[in-house]
């Protein structure tokens, strides 16, 4: 058996509703939370319409004129993560304007090395979950994914998951029809939520245990110093 | 030094236009194709275009009534490849036609299973390259990224990389003007497709040593037959 | 009551199997184009996956290399018309292949422009229709109706419509269950294509009896001799 | 000459920078606000960052728990204006926080009919204005023109309109490269800039001398009442 156990994972619900109103998202993320939990993983939380979060992209927005700013205590919970998951209710097919921000915040320390002269996000994993009552996960999840991977995270197979119920209004995750909470014995979202949870857990396992990715070919440092890793120069055609 | 000369790789251009015209979004494959030829893994490339290619959503559509199909002998170096590449232009700020008709094709393979019972595109690794002459790198990117992390590629950081110039006409990816090839000495495009190729690398070594993503949590025919993985089921509320 | 009788309107049915396959889409165009007939507007109807149609993105590839093209005999049809309603099944959460490659010709006509030296696709208005089995209606739609509009279609209000089941595989639009076609009485995709359907009526109407959109700030051939429509040259600052 | 002065428009700058800090956006919108004000066009100007808006999809979130939220301002504005414009930045490829913020908080109003029975929004045009410094107007403009055509809002021809520079970091839209404005002297933004401005005054005007979209076919309040506007029911296949 693997040891997850010294493993780290944040998950940050987009949710547009601030505590303590419910968030039907974070049912779905409840589920993917319990599986690390049960492996040892040490999970942090963050709902980030909590959070007093300014505008910008630079880390620390005090620094750029905003009398307050708390992201940066959450970016520190994020580089103390191995595994990072957003989470993100859907709006006219788009993920949430706080995601949105919690993306623009993660970019504005894009710009960040570690020892080694990779992007800092580098070693680390990352994987999304959507809720809505209709129509977007692919949509959200193929937005954010990619912003992720663009920063530097490893994004394991099939780590998007989510529910969606069919076209036009109705109830959302986990309201209560009939006596049952709406999608929860939804087979494909559970199956895809089970599969990213634990895809997450694999690949962040390898990446730990190799020492992030391998330092050759991928320094920010070492190209601006010059270094070209093998790329060819074209003759002119 | 890692040794990467039991790597495959495959490079698909999906350029609107037929062999032998000139593409120009095939000057930035050759780039990364030398990177990874120069570690000695082997590779393989392939215009989609020049394929006779069956619209449809099967393995082999001959088997749906399409009297010709080439695609199958493509899937299978696809198969055959630790690595995946898809390479292609930019028309209205997407991706082309014959990129989509390439992804409807992989997807047409995504029911296979490997003999753990995951999906059998699970252990590969994928990226993307982007060309135009304005306008859509990272919409195109994270469509086709998306795509192949949801069939079970894993993605490792900063997997996309391409080159367009100023908004509106211009020219294309290596066109002549005065004396050099437009683009080639963008640092921007030139580095990202240097970290992308070293990244498939590093990513697909550490996979294929791994022997592929551990198979717990993942396997579909596992699920299928009741296995949750700890996934646990919601009370109703 | 308002005469739609002189108006001509095109459906592209962009599924991926050919005639006399049963398309799913189509049952969807079915309805709407009902709408239209009733009131006396001449509809035409292609399959596109039918037509024997090049890649590329001029308008006739047989001047560019191709021994066959069949689109120019589409595009007169699309020509002909006040209204185009593109219609598209979903795959991996994005629009067919063979849609990509109709708007790809339809770009290939973007430069030709009408006698008032307006884009020749102005004074007409688009539409498009979307089914799945599950989610991309808005993402589809998005990139769809950006395309037309980019063109020089005009939008009417709501001119999306669609259907798609809960997250998961299931059955498709129109797909018999319990004695009914799936999601025929889906009251939020019926009232949408009835919206849309008189949208692009209404909007028709307006540009037909105003003869277009009115030649002032919008003539590409103007704008290349010289006006500039009051467009303010900044100051340097 | 036709007389535009009775419009009347509103644009909502929606970067990230408070007030009054310089935005890049700005220079672009105050070309395109020239020309409609050059033809007597009423024109109020928002930037979003500045005004206190609360998250969340109701009209005025202070009657959901929120303590302030200055949005039901701004949506006065709005639905005092014939023509809506969005301008944001790109980041990462996509429109800004406060963007998504805006379009969600137009949503909180999409319930709301006119006293025909349509929906509020019917009637007025809308366009967008896109810069970043590479990268990603169409994307943007994708999105934003599809959530406002999806409210009710008619999109003109060409719409969309923006500035981004080549790949890669760089000057923004204006910043002084040379003793010039960067991005001042492109004909491409330039040109669309212009032809989005005055096909929004086109068809603004069309729309306010035919007293908006006619109402047959897409009242929500007859659809509700029963109304099917030659809608076909059909047979069970």
């Amino acid at each position: 058996m693997t040891d997850y156990s010294d493993l780290r994972a944040i998950y940050v619900n987009c949710t547009l509703k601030r505590s303590p109103e419910a968030s039907h998202t974070q049912l779905l993320v409840d589920r993917s939370v319990a599986v690390m939990e049960k492996q040892g993983v040490t999970v942090e939380q963050v709902r980030a319409v909590d959070i007093d979060t300014a505008f910008g992209v630079y880390p620390d927005m005090t620094e750029h004129g905003w009398s307050s700013d708390d992201w940066p205590s959450v970016q520190s919970k994020v580089m103390a993560a191995d595994i990072l998951v957003l989470a993100t209710p859907i709006w006219l097919g788009d993920k949430s304007s706080i995601c949105t921000r919690v993306i623009e915040r993660l970019y504005g320390s894009s710009g960040i090395l570690n020892d080694r002269g990779q992007y800092a996000y580098y070693g680390r994993v990352a994987g999304c979950l959507v809720t809505g009552n209709e129509d977007g996960i692919k949509h959200v999840a193929m937005n954010v994914l990619y912003s992720l991977q663009h920063l530097g995270y490893s994004i394991p197979p099939q780590a998007d998951a989510g529910w969606i119920g069919e076209a036009g209004p109705g109830a959302s995750y986990g309201d209560p029809v009939n006596g049952a909470g709406t999608g929860f014995d939804n087979d494909f979202t559970n199956r895809n939520t089970t599969f990213m949870t634990w895809n997450l857990l694999h690949l962040a396992r390898m990446l730990k245990d190799a020492g992030g990715i391998p330092a050759h070919g991928n320094q920010r440092s070492e190209w601006d110093a010059g270094s070209r890793f093998d790329y060819p120069n074209p003759e002119y055609r």
